[in-house]
């Protein structure tokens, strides 16, 4: 079934003890809506600058994303800059240049308005209100956000989680969020916030699944190397509602397997720079490894 | 099968978030024999003072654990003061007070020289490698140890390591010992220096087992709250021996069920101050919680 992501598309410049890359792209909405792609057909609304070029909208075409919501308006295109050390679980920001992103008002082509799955990437918790609104079809919608938003803007954030079936967040944005340092609690407060499915990402820990039925953990798949962890959690997001859309089974079995191809995905994300590997993943890999993990996580009762 | 512990006996001190004691009964042989002890019959080598009264011998005698080789000798038994702050994943050490342990020389009654499965807690490596040496009829044998003999006595570490066919080992103890940061190349690292079973233990993230077969990742039980992780690493252990000594089958499939055995007896002995939980448990309450994290896991192939 259709599925829609909102979010930012950039050019990040990322330096890991591996190596170092200048301007490539990524953004919430692009690593997402590349990973989804290998599960259903995607839409994407964001912005770009003058400086997106034909080579960039073909990276997204290639994955046969629809871009008619990509927005190219004059002047330069969203710019992260980053950098991680070490454990590789924290990236240190360098540069941000927002351009075109700091003016972005999300527009929804005509053609979308019947969409059923929608992802909202971390931008501007009121801006995110606005998209699930205008959207009266959903089936399912997922929201990321950030640290930024929840202590800046908590009244609008609580609006636009108030409307949302899934909230996909990292192990301390859940604690910041809940004021709550148990993530079993923190899930649970989250929980009366709005979102009836709650997913703590924790990184090379793996997820956690908090939903109506029953809690679930998955694993991280163990890698020799974590070479680039930039868009992960964007990752685990595609490859969650990926499946979710391309089933359309909101069961509590169908999420844990949804847990899983987040999980799968954003191993393949880490494993190059950028969008590297998920630009040359077969649906085979994709399959092979969900189960790896299953024999990874499997034991007798 | 019969399975023996060397280690500490002590009595700790104790200040969480929720509350504090003072001088219960812990050590790392107490915690695994008493956890080991709803599996299998176990048999304790450690040393205690003059303090060291009836009351607590009771202890292990209500558990049915074999005290023949707990030496009493003149002098105070081991003391441990600690506090957990905030996120309860560490021990800050208040005081250290080694009294009998100091000199603690482990003697094998003659009875227990045809144990088939031993546990050699975090003592000095050359006193784990004596007693290593004098068992001679050893189906499995497990190590624990800590930074301290890692920094300290590389050389009389690699030779116990050599001898023994497990290692249960805490993440960053993993990547000290291994000097690689990834633990997947961590454990092929310490793999290569003996025990041909590494189970890295990750606190609140669970634990992961690496064998000769594969790879197994269990989580921690979701706990509302996590009352004192005194002892849970010693737990785990107790867990995981005591399922494989009750058994007598090393397999990969029942290797798998050892780590969530340790898993489930971690997550009672966090519960509640030292020993508490581990004392009150039945049968039935194990094999529920096994249940329970099955189902955590659970997700279709």
């Amino acid at each position: 079934m259709s599925l829609l992501a909102v979010g930012s598309v950039a050019f990040d410049s990322i330096r890991t003890p591996h190596g170092e890359v200048e301007e490539i792209l990524g953004g919430s909405a692009t690593f997402f809506s590349v990973t989804a792609s290998w599960f259903t057909s995607v839409s994407v609304v964001a912005v770009v600058g003058e400086d997106f070029g034909k080579e960039h909208f073909d990276i997204f075409h290639q994955r046969s994303i629809d871009t008619t919501g990509v927005e190219q308006v004059p002047g330069r295109t969203f710019r992260w800059k980053g950098e991680y050390l070490g454990d590789m679980n924290q990236a240190h920001t360098l540069d941000t240049q927002l351009n075109v992103f700091e003016t972005f008002v999300p527009k929804i082509p005509p053609a979308y308005l019947d969409t059923q799955y929608l992802f909202l990437g971390n931008i501007v918790p009121v801006l995110q209100l606005n998209v699930r609104r205008a959207l009266p079809h959903l089936l399912a919608s997922a929201l990321d956000t950030m640290n930024y938003w929840i202590q800046g803007m908590p009244e609008d954030l609580a609006k636009v989680l108030a409307t949302v079936d899934i909230l996909l967040i990292n192990e301390g944005e859940a604690r910041l969020l809940s004021k709550q340092n148990n993530l079993k609690k923190a899930a649970a407060i989250i929980r009366k916030l709005g979102p009836r499915v709650v997913v703590i990402k924790r990184g090379e820990h793996g997820a956690t699944l908090f939903g109506p039925d029953s809690v679930f953990t998955v694993p991280a798949y163990p890698l020799d190397e974590v070479f680039d962890p930039t868009g992960a959690g964007d990752t685990f997001a595609g490859g969650f509602m990926g499946h979710l859309a391309r089933t359309g089974d909101l069961s509590d079995a169908n999420l844990r397997r949804a847990a899983v191809y987040g999980s799968v995905m954003g191993s393949f994300a880490v494993e190059e720079f950028g969008l590297g590997r998920l630009l040359r993943l077969t649906p085979g890999e994709i399959e092979s490894r969900y189960r790896e993990i299953k024999q990874l996580t499997h034991f007798d009762a």
